[in-house]
């Protein structure tokens, strides 16, 4: 990671005394998240996640993060849960930075997901989206096609050191699905990267979903993109059909998809690829100093656009 | 850190697999630790850490650090002990390291000791000393007098960079040192690091002494020197008097030192500064890429250093 704030002993006792949590017998620093300092916290009563938020997260954002969990776990969705101080706030402040506690969620995140964890990715999915509709607060995806827009412009001059010809590739898509991004699909609160690192299992069950710091509202059907491609494809960029099929069919046990919605996917698949093919484009060309985690090459995303652009219909991904 | 190794989760369930431990519950990477991978492990049964041995340890003194920390548990010291392996094996590999699991200890470390810390640490370390006698494996001190010799080699180009003068500073106080070190004092296990990182407490009691990566044979005054520089000087770089007269008589309550030891603490505490500033100097000079620790500054050490070389005598630690 590019920042991480070492916490004064005494103003964590102090910190965690705000909570009625039980005494503090143990915090250890986690290696794992790239946007901001986590610890694991040990009390009397238990685990917790504390989380220092660094630069990349917005203040202003946090209700909506700390909110829509607090939502979520209410619903039944397994994720973590803010705790409160004995003052009823859930964010305040540590070592200079925003902060809050959340619960600690037991479950191991999968590195090569089979049929059986893609079939249950694609159930809790669905919870999350029926979960989310009535949530209150609003947060604008920074990451949509205004932001695809800066990122290409950011990218544009260095791009074609990764691949020839990849800076033009990214603008022509980028146009391409400007002029035909669908906008009546329905929306609501997505995740918007749950990515396999971000979902706990206990044996092949969801235990838990984590790390909402991207979440926001968009259209619903792209977070369904965006689990696809992050969790039904080949290390050698093809689609396993099979995966797809099994990730579609769980999902849609718990939430109908329209036909508008469905024959909207392919072309959802491409946006999301983008996306995360300029993200790691951007994080590959300008990494950040002293990082922990080796920038992700970006064309395993780049294979992902190109395999979408060329499919015909949702017969691809095991739809009907 | 500079390397830090991704386990693969069937990988780890496996290895976990071979323990009695209950099942594998969580896996959290630790941001602690310059020199290994760390994991705390959560399972059916409790916490454990899994460490995966780095380059910067060898592999042929794993049985010795594993069986001084099994040794020293047995004695009753608070410390993590190698967890066996059903196959009775306690050093196994994982991801292409060597690797072990050990108890997790509870507590935290404090960044400012107070006097009370420092008594209590004292304390500890005798009984450190007195429970490592009858440990039958021996290490040498790889960061002794030749050790020194090899890092002063190091940095003497670059020395002066830090300040004019610190690279002739440095030859001569190693050329002193090295014809008055003494060779007659009483010997043993020591810790050679146990600097506050490295000491767990619960209020103001040591809970657990860790990170037994430097231990070694060596005169066991020395390994009260490393201590007395390591948690009695305050940020300004003078020696707070009343701690450390505080952690003496708390060593001097459980192991008595003879006028010897006590004579020679001086030239031990000028040792046991110039090894911290060397190594500092040298990690200043050659910083690690992506290291995750910014690297400390050494004439922190400098200062320690010039601090003992003008004492008198031990009067000057609170000693008679």
């Amino acid at each position: 990671m590019a920042v991480y704030t070492q916490v004064d002993d005494d103003a964590l006792s102090a910190f965690v005394g705000e909570y009625a949590v039980g005494k503090l017998t143990a915090c250890k620093g986690i290696a794992e998240g790239v946007e901001n300092t986590n610890y694991l916290i040990g009390t009397s009563k238990g685990r917790y996640f504390l989380t220092l938020y660094e630069k990349r997260v917005a203040p202003e954002d946090l209700p909506f993060f700390l909110g829509l969990m607090e939502h979520l776990a209410r619903r039944g969705i397994a994720c973590p849960t803010p705790i409160h101080g004995r003052d009823g706030r859930a964010l305040r402040e540590l070592a200079g930075r925003p902060a809050a506690m959340v619960t600690f969620i037991d479950g191991l995140s999968v590195m090569r997901p089979t049929q059986r964890h893609c079939a249950h990715l694609g159930e809790a999915l669905a919870a999350l989206h029926l979960a989310g509709r009535d949530f209150s607060i609003q947060r604008k995806n920074a990451l949509g096609l205004e932001g695809w827009r800066r990122l290409e412009k950011a990218c544009r001059r260095k791009a074609d050191t990764v691949e020839r010809g990849l800076a033009d590739e990214i603008r022509r898509e980028l146009d391409d699905l400007a002029r035909h991004w669908p906008d009546d699909l329905p929306a609501g609160v997505i995740h918007a990267d749950l990515f396999p690192d971000n979902v706990l299992f206990l044996g092949d069950k969801v235990s838990g979903l984590i790390d909402f710091y991207f979440a926001c509202n968009d259209l619903i059907a792209y977070d369904v993109a965006i689990c696809l491609n992050a969790w039904c494809f080949e290390p050698d960029g093809s689609l396993n059909t099979t995966k797809a099929r099994a990730y579609l069919a769980g999902y849609l046990k718990k939430r109908k998809m329209g036909p508008d919605e469905r024959a909207a996917l392919p072309i959802l698949a491409r946006g999301a690829a983008l996306r995360f093919l300029m993200t790691r484009l951007y994080d590959w060309l300008h990494p950040a100093p002293g990082a922990l985690v080796r920038p992700k090459d970006p064309r395993e995303y780049l294979k992902r656009l190109r395999f979408h652009r060329g499919v015909k219909g949702i017969g691809a991904y095991g739809l009907e």
